[in-house]
């Protein structure tokens, strides 16, 4: 007889748009073999979704009857089977028992749903007076949520592309909100005729005061960002500002109208921060300029937990 | 003796980044002939602005001696001869009276400068609390101005891809204030996730009901914008809002946020809004909803009453 150390009780796959990642997982949680590569939904399509799974598997001897559990993009409609998102505020149980079997292969394959925040059912999140939570989706994240064990009542922020911020209540997701932060920053250094003003590769947090002094502006005065981005252009056609300093104030900017966005949705006003690398960096600093109170939490951990209790749950009977 | 209706007393061309016009003018403001074409700073580079110049001058049948007055990108660092900013607060007088004249030609072609808001001299707007304008820069646009005859205290807002609020005195431009709404707008319908829920090539003011809800959420809070904006990519997941419908919405939140952010940086609370085409019909539209009380001049006259005005105070003696 093994140890319960050795012995796979599936496999776990976070599958994003451009990004995979696979774990063998003992029934504890121990990771007993990973793989990583790029084949995210966008590149595993022609080979098949699969096809690119199962020589994965292979790589790491798994068996043939070993479950799988799939959370991420491969479940959204342009992925391997759609898994229809649940709707909030949603449990971890539902969300659970909303994963969707891949048909017509032998291998028991679970996909995990999204969830959806839907016109007119958003809830008021700071009252009767406050705007309401905006109709939103999220893939993947929630099952970061569900690896996180965060007490009920934790706002929760998840920085990327496109950051979400979600509320957490007792093993539910409660609501959420996602900001196109990060693809306007990358739209407005490199697209826009502020291009001409910024280094695109500057490192943000080597001009971390010019970072904050944006974070500051953006926060305090919202309604100027269409104003203050243009006057980034002017600083650089008079020379008061090098490009380095320029691409750390707009960053600082936009992150700054994020936060004051996320205060007016979210009520809880202290955050647990899960992320890593460079935005991590960023997001603290701000946040904390912005006076939140700033917890972290392993992102890196997270949604291999939170794989595994959906695997736990799906997988029960095995 | 000829009248003065039909007698040429300077040519007058605005000259902007795409594109080029031209008229004739009486000293009383008739125009004795035109010319249009796409040779924008950017195209008339190549063959040379004073050959670009010299030939529509030919095909109006202009004496070799008639002297030009010139305004906009032309004038530019990358243009044909740079007319250095002058500073704002700007007296039309300093402003005509820092025309650059073209060096090493033979006729009397004379540039007129755009005008600086420089960072650190910007007057507070709006009293002590308020923010204040920012760096800034306009060129071409105090053309427009200085042919308008606007009393002193009035607002003008001029839309376009990088829209003009400013502040006019006493044949003065006091200050001013840029916003990238509508370059953002074509990065965003074009260019960002947002391109697979909105159809681009949808006419907002034919579903003015989505533009004027999206102005009214823009304009009631500003620090949402980055969020709303992934809301109208959730609206489509969802199927809850057509293309064009979602195209009115996201134009009608950037004008919302813009026009609050206007608000906080001039304090003439009624605005003259100089525009023609679709940006007249949207920018009123806006204003309205937003609670604004709106006058309208007449853009197309403007700029080229402005360079008159600029002809006759360089071309005094002629």
């Amino acid at each position: 007889m093994t140890t319960s150390d050795t012995r796979p009780f599936c496999a776990a796959a976070d599958w994003g748009t451009t990004s995979f990642r696979l774990w063998l997982l003992g029934r504890d949680g121990t990771v007993l073999g990973e793989r990583r590569s790029r084949e995210g939904m966008q590149s595993a399509a022609k080979p098949g979704f699969h096809a690119v799974l199962e020589q994965h598997l292979l790589a790491l001897k798994a068996a043939d009857d070993l479950p799988v559990i799939v959370c991420g993009m491969a479940g959204s409609r342009q992925g391997w089977v759609e898994a229809p998102y649940v709707d909030a505020p949603a449990s971890f149980d539902a969300i659970a028992g909303g994963a969707i079997r891949v048909p017509d292969i032998t291998r028991d394959v679970r996909i995990l749903p999204g969830v959806a925040q839907r016109p007119g059912v958003a809830q008021k999140a700071t009252g009767a007076d406050g705007p309401s939570l905006g109709p939103d989706v999220i893939r993947g994240e929630e099952t970061q949520v569900m690896g996180l064990g965060l007490a009920a009542g934790t706002l929760l922020c998840l920085p990327g592309t496109h950051s979400k911020w979600i509320s957490v209540g007792d093993r539910r997701i409660d609501g959420f909100s996602t900001f196109m932060t990060g693809e306007l920053f990358q739209l407005l250094s490199t697209q826009s005729i502020l291009r001409h003003t910024l280094d695109p590769d500057a490192d943000v947090m080597a001009e971390s005061a010019s970072f904050v002094a944006g974070v500051e502006a953006g926060h305090a005065a919202p309604a100027l960002i269409l104003n203050r981005l243009f006057s980034l252009r002017a600083d650089g056609l008079f020379g008061s500002r090098s490009p380095a300093k320029a691409l750390a104030r707009l960053s600082g900017m936009l992150l700054g109208v994020e936060i004051a966005g996320a205060a007016m949705l979210h009520p809880e006003r202290s955050v647990v921060l899960a992320a890593s690398g460079p935005l991590f960096d960023l997001y603290r600093t701000a946040l904390g300029a912005a006076g939140w109170t700033v917890d972290v939490a392993d992102a890196d951990a997270a949604v291999r937990k939170g794989l595994l209790a959906g695997a736990l749950q799906c997988f029960a009977s095995a």
